[in-house]
């Protein structure tokens, strides 16, 4: 890094020059001249009800970096519920507290130390890792505590690109040995995880049945899913009529691989349709019920129920080529717009109260963003 | 085979020599002599209570074989509950009807075609696949519907090594990549698959914690079944205890397999004391309930549940080099006393319905066996 300006020589500049104390610019300008950046976290010293235990902290983060540090602007972050469970100390991880929210989002690179060789200014980047703490305007650390995302994808696919994508890759990737043409069934087709994998099945040619709650605009909706590329749109409900079957027949073949964010009786309907020697992966549990899986269909229908955790595939496969090559189709995708991120709402960094109270009202709407743009 | 002699010229010439008709060795050399061979089989004709739709049939077989044939003599066939299940048509198989019972037992080959090579006069055999019908006296059959089994072990061991021993060879070799030292858990320990299962774990040394339901004579029950090989046995709600955490503990290492074959709450309990990734395995349903995974379980402790049908394998491994190993390995178990069968009640053939109605009433008491030694 070049040498720091001091902070009074370029305030003396700039007043030469005519630019005043409340001047936008000049602020930015002595913020740039300064040999720190102010930096604000969202943080929770304890669990709890994320409308009550969340504060801003602020402090200030030295520009002097070390050889491998990297400076780094946050510029989105999505309210995952991984992130609320997170909070009330109810998710499997309990990170050590105080705790800066959030595991996902894209940041900038302001600066690097003299040994970064990976990473550059400008570039954006992504945690490597969950458990990052998104939630910040700005972050020195370790250059590898990031992974570089290609910046000429949306800003907003990048911020969203960690959690639900990869999830819906890995599952469609590494389980049911899927090929072209194959057929998968998932419930909570609409949550993100869903409409992943709605896309990203159908840039495999894969086809997909999926499955949604009843709802007033259930016409609309399974409309919608189907622009994306759904094969079929059913309800809940669907799944015990005997059309269902007829449906699964009208495919040729049933579905190799379920995929359940659901659990409860929603879990067991699926597997009522998925083919002989199929695989059940369960990525959520929506319903906070058990997946409840008949003995016959264990060994009679030879079914494999397991599960996946993206951040568990994350540490084990931290520098896998198949990471990379992950990321490169994912961002092949969002560039042939075959992926596109959920609807979003954004909110202002300082408005994240707002956005987490938003989000617990319930996550099918409009996912929450946090923008750290303006800080 | 040789040109069968004519009965008159027996009859006569055994006559001649004194023997009468009421003479046992006289209806012997009689029946030996005969073109054909009186045979009994226990049959349904429709599915439905044991007790109520099972009879016997009588018909003649030809002792004239087929180039690829064999006639064979039933000796030994046990009462599993597979085929009480198949009688009632509650079975996952629904043999076409009229059915003769039973899926397991041993034979002797009495004479083979002039193309058989691999099975000769005097050979013990075994049903190559389910669904044979083991409840007759005899029988001419293809020589590919049966399997060679060593003829130096105990009779009793051969009649039972097809169903129990295998689904527990199979189970400790293909599932949870065992290795020495590793701990198995299961439920159901005292099944005759529980037995067999502690028996080979013990002989590659493997150890085994072993879920018993409650009962009176526990302590002999825990004894037994440690005389076999068990490390430990512990009941249900033993299960459910904080001391239960002790006794893993104590092991050093979690169980990477659970083998399960009862369901319900049990399944579940053997969940809670699996090793991260680890594997369960269902091969039964004794308590008629599903199988109950929390959420958590597949997604954070990435355990993978999936079940174990016997049948099955050996319609996908009917000629496999693993099927042959895994005999030679059974029975130089049986050899070496490793491996012993489940204490067992005998039945002669024609008090079969006897036999039935005894098992019914309780597959955990002895297994029942039908002899056919006599007939």
């Amino acid at each position: 890094m070049a040498k720091p300006f001091t902070k009074s020589v370029f305030k003396s500049l700039f007043r030469r020059k005519g630019y005043d104390n409340n001047n936008k610019c000049y602020k930015k300008v002595v913020r740039l001249c300064s040999n720190h950046v102010d930096c604000m976290s969202v943080v929770y010293k304890e669990y709890g009800d994320p409308n009550k235990v969340l504060g801003i902290e602020k402090h200030q983060l030295s520009k002097r970096l070390k050889a491998n540090e990297v400076m780094a602007k946050m510029l989105l972050a999505p309210v995952n519920p991984s992130d609320i469970n997170m909070i009330e100390g109810t998710y499997f991880l309990k990170p050590p507290l105080p705790a800066v929210v959030g595991n996902e989002g894209v940041a900038e690179i302001l600066d690097v130390g003299e040994n970064v060789k990976s990473l550059k200014v400008g570039d954006w980047v992504i945690p490597n890792q969950a458990g990052f703490g998104t939630w910040r305007t700005h972050i020195v650390t370790e250059c590898n505590m990031f992974k570089k995302i290609s910046n000429d994808i949306p800003q907003l696919s990048a911020a969203t690109i960690t959690v639900n994508p990869c999830t819906a890759y890995r599952m469609l990737k590494d389980f049911g040995n899927l090929k072209p043409g194959d057929v998968v069934i998932q419930n909570s087709a609409n949550s993100a995880v869903g409409q992943s994998v709605i896309q990203i099945a159908k840039a495999w040619n894969l086809r997909t049945v999926n499955v949604v709650r009843n709802r007033d605009n259930l016409e609309q909706l399974a409309e919608q899913l189907k622009q994306l590329g759904a094969t079929h749109v059913v309800t809940e409900e669907f799944l015990r009529k005997p059309e269902m079957k007829d449906l699964i027949k009208s495919l040729g073949a049933a579905p190799k691989l379920a995929l359940n964010g659901v659990g409860g009786k929603s879990a067991t309907e699926l597997l009522r349709h998925i083919a002989p020697k199929g695989t059940m992966v369960t990525y959520g549990g929506m319903s906070r019920q058990p997946v409840i899986v008949p003995t016959g269909v264990f060994i009679f229908k030879e079914v494999t129920a397991l599960g996946f955790w993206n951040s568990q595939w994350n540490i084990e496969n931290d520098t896998s080529p198949e990471r990379d090559i992950m990321y490169e189709e994912l961002c092949n995708m969002i560039r042939e717009c075959k992926l596109i991120p959920p609807p979003c709402e954004m909110f202002p960094f300082d408005n994240y109260a707002e956005a987490v109270e938003s989000a617990m009202k319930g996550f099918e709407g409009k996912k929450k963003v946090i923008s750290m743009q303006e800080f």
